[in-house]
């Protein structure tokens, strides 16, 4: 862990504006590279894929003329990154708050094309389980269905058509960490149908309306089938306002609907992707047992 | 439907402060009432609850010396209202922003007492289900807890201990309408474990550690036993930081853990919510089919 002994105090200099500006996406495409904030994000990211991280940012008081990182917290995510060939530069409060009022003392830079990942990078198991969302537009969104998708074992994310950037620091904070568990792949809609099917995975669609053809199964219906419960597949959720196009609906195996008991006419986006994902791990979860 | 055929157009109008005020919790106890902000929840609370609205704020324009409501949305909740005794006031844009920048064009005001939910109000069926907070402070994730509960098809929602107001507007907005399709009632720790133990309902802990004695029991585990899930019980979330303490465990007659199967640590409150109570919704479904 090569530590920088100068610390970072002018939240003017050339270094801090460079990086202010990659909670911008013109900012990042220019640099290739990408900002992570915040101790959870942060601590994630050096412990899971220090391979992407290049440079970390702290927070240090000037104590008895020596720095001092400005707790024990940041303390040990520091030291989980000597491990790596991570670069630590020590910063003023002032510096680090010029660059995101979201970091909480500590920040780090990551290697854009290092975190993107191929579709052929990835390794899928023989019931394999894939979380795709189609064109999700807002951040917190993004962040929190890659979180869900964690939280149920998916062995990948994977963002189709025109979604929002995944390296957005917006939806990183709200992944909590998670960007950095499991991959997440963005794809086209015809390249993302090829490659489950190249991978003989069912693509299912989690949506409430159906088409004038077919209308969706019930969930706790769906779940009650073991069987196609544990079989490998990729569960396909669409755009928050819009849902799913019926050209999409038409090319899935399947399509499953929330059933909703109350008077609530919805759930949101991350919350469907929750109680859809969670409910399909646990049921697998028994189905195995 | 009464209608004030005098425009408010002047933001700085006493009457225009004293709604404002309703933000703030002073200014809702001080009155009595409170505020509905936006066309979702309003429509919600002339729908299902328009013995609690007393008057509907609704943004006009001088079309042809005559005032006009500015969108079609926003006419076809002035029609609901009609059937009750709402009284309409027209107002100008700079009013309705005034008093709230998340009215997009209509605000209602309750009558806090009516709204307000006594034990002893509630029916409760022979198969209960209940959904309730302890401690639960922000006013993002209450909201959207009750939404959860509804979704669920709970028959209330209670708020044990000191939690956040349920009026307060923030909460309102989160709720997307659903604050006003199920009764939400605030009780006391002791209070909350009498209501249940008269209404013969088990009180089922939603936490991930338990306690030194007593190791959760793993959702999935807890939904293959149909008769348990099916049986009225009360199913008690913790505060969103610090969960539930020992001594609330203990009284608990299970304690239910959401299994994570990925690298995530953990769910939010608004998702451990939502999966824990549609989970048994499902199951309980699927059980009584």
């Amino acid at each position: 862990m090569p530590i920088n002994a100068q610390i970072l105090d002018n939240p003017k200099a050339e270094r801090v504006r460079r990086i202010a500006e990659l909670t911008r996406s013109k900012g990042r495409e220019r640099s290739g590279r990408f900002l992570i904030e915040g101790p959870q994000s942060v601590r994630e990211a050096v412990t899971w894929r220090p391979d992407v991280v290049q440079d970390l940012y702290v927070e240090v008081t000037q104590a008895l003329d020596h720095p001092r990182i400005i707790s024990s917290t940041l303390e040990r995510i520091v030291e989980v990154s000597q491990d790596a060939t991570i670069y630590v530069h020590y910063c003023s409060g002032d510096v680090i708050r010029r660059i995101s009022p979201d970091a909480q003392g500590i920040l780090a830079v990551g290697n854009a094309r290092a975190m993107h990942a191929e579709p052929d990078d990835i390794t899928l198991g023989e019931r394999a389980h894939v979380a795709a969302f189609w064109q999700v537009r807002d951040p917190g969104n993004a962040g929190t269905v890659i979180r869900a998708a964690d939280a149920a074992g998916c062995d990948a994310v994977v963002f189709v058509d025109d979604c929002v950037d995944p390296l957005n620091p917006k939806v990183i904070r709200s992944t909590t960490g998670s960007l950095f568990h499991l991959p997440v792949l963005t794809m086209g809609t015809d390249a993302f149908f090829d490659w489950c099917s190249a991978h003989d995975m069912a693509v299912w669609a989690a949506d409430v309306y159906g088409t004038a053809e077919r209308a969706p199964e019930s969930l706790p219906n769906v779940l009650a089938d073991g069987e196609a419960v544990s079989s490998s597949k990729a569960v396909l959720f669409g755009n928050e306002a819009r849902g799913l196009e019926n050209g999409l609906l038409e090319r899935c195996g399947r399509i499953v609907s929330i059933p909703l008991y109350g008077k609530a006419e919805s759930l949101n986006l991350g919350t469907s992707a929750a109680v859809m994902l969670m409910s399909l791990a646990m049921r697998g979860y028994v189905a195995s047992c």
